[in-house]
């Protein structure tokens, strides 16, 4: 029973995504709407320890079915502890990646098979599925063309990665639009921030409306 | 490519498991077998830390399905650092309860669901089921009392479950072997624990010779 909506925000790395998205959570407050942003682990101490455990750089042995067993368990408990009950306030939430990023990056990328990853996600969100998820559409080559220019953002590991495994992070997200016609839509990510956040803006007050 | 046999052994709290898998360990190594007795975490610092996690009495905020993710993600760990390489040097696995104790306590005394269960362990552990799983059963009115009297005996988190959960856990194991007939082979846990022993090893050494 939740009243709220559950917004996601999907992409590869360098396409604007933080950014924009606190431009769309101004511009709902500013609109009247009760708006939670969040990301996981989000602050929830179960997750943040679990997450703790995936980006620990001594643990070089860590299996990558092992890894995402991880993720789906931090975002179980961000789900419930955080995301579920800002819902049932009727809270929008909208969320920096959620189970999408998981299924392009682990399932696609890794290779450890989307519909392999899919089906222990569905097991973590129990069918939450978000309302509505904006992808932010980028070439890869110039995703990493603006991380390496913007020498204030820190680098994480993922940054550090060929441009070989974005491509298929790329890829990854491609196959996921055909799968999710309904509720994956896409925001072009090449154009100015300013020109994005309106686009976006625009898809998520189609979302809140419609009904 | 596995040339050597993976036996794990389950059952309820207080069913002697760990007293008689020891005496097989034992009976085995003196036949000339090489053996790996284990049980999860089993030593391995990322499934350590992850149990850690999960019995930490803090998190009293932990949702039952992030704690079964967790438990994969654990068992994931544990079986490519330790189970896989000794099974590659042909050795005898012998394991303290695997997938199956997932499936009963959590999958059905949980009300998780066993199907739902099933499928984060199958991810989890990739087709590598146990060759022949002893299952030791023992009333569970009996189990609890035995585990009271044993005074040397470190009372765990699950000891301290209302005898209707064991019950739970008892129901569990039993459609297991409905289940799976041909891998569970259950010992009767009601005996002396020599006859216990004796009887378990006739079913190992079945399995051993059975090529």
């Amino acid at each position: 029973m939740t009243t709220g909506k559950f917004i996601t925000v999907e992409g590869p790395e360098g396409a604007g995504k933080t950014t924009v998205i606190k431009q769309l959570e101004k511009a709902l407050i500013k609109r009247g709407y009760d708006v939670l942003l969040t990301r996981e682990p989000g602050g929830i101490d179960i997750a943040e320890k679990i997450r703790e455990i995936i980006l620990n750089p001594e643990h070089t042995a860590m299996d990558s079915r092992t890894e995402a067993l991880l993720y789906a368990a931090a975002r179980r408990q961000h789900l419930v502890e955080k995301v579920l009950p800002a819902l049932k306030q009727g809270k929008i939430v909208l969320c920096d990646r959620f189970i999408d990023s998981s299924l392009a990056y682990q399932g696609h990328a890794r290779g450890l098979g989307i519909d392999e990853v899919w089906s222990i996600n569905q097991f973590a969100i129990d069918d939450q599925m978000p309302d509505c998820t904006l992808y932010f559409d980028l070439d890869p080559e110039k995703g990493m063309e603006r991380i390496m220019k913007n020498q204030g953002r820190e680098v994480n590991r993922l940054d550090l990665e060929e441009l070989s495994f974005h491509q298929k992070v790329y890829e990854g997200y491609q196959l996921l639009l055909e799968r999710f016609p309904e509720r994956i839509k896409t925001v072009d990510a090449s154009k100015l921030i300013e020109k994005v956040s309106e686009e976006a803006l625009g898809m998520i007050t189609a979302v809140l409306t419609d009904e």
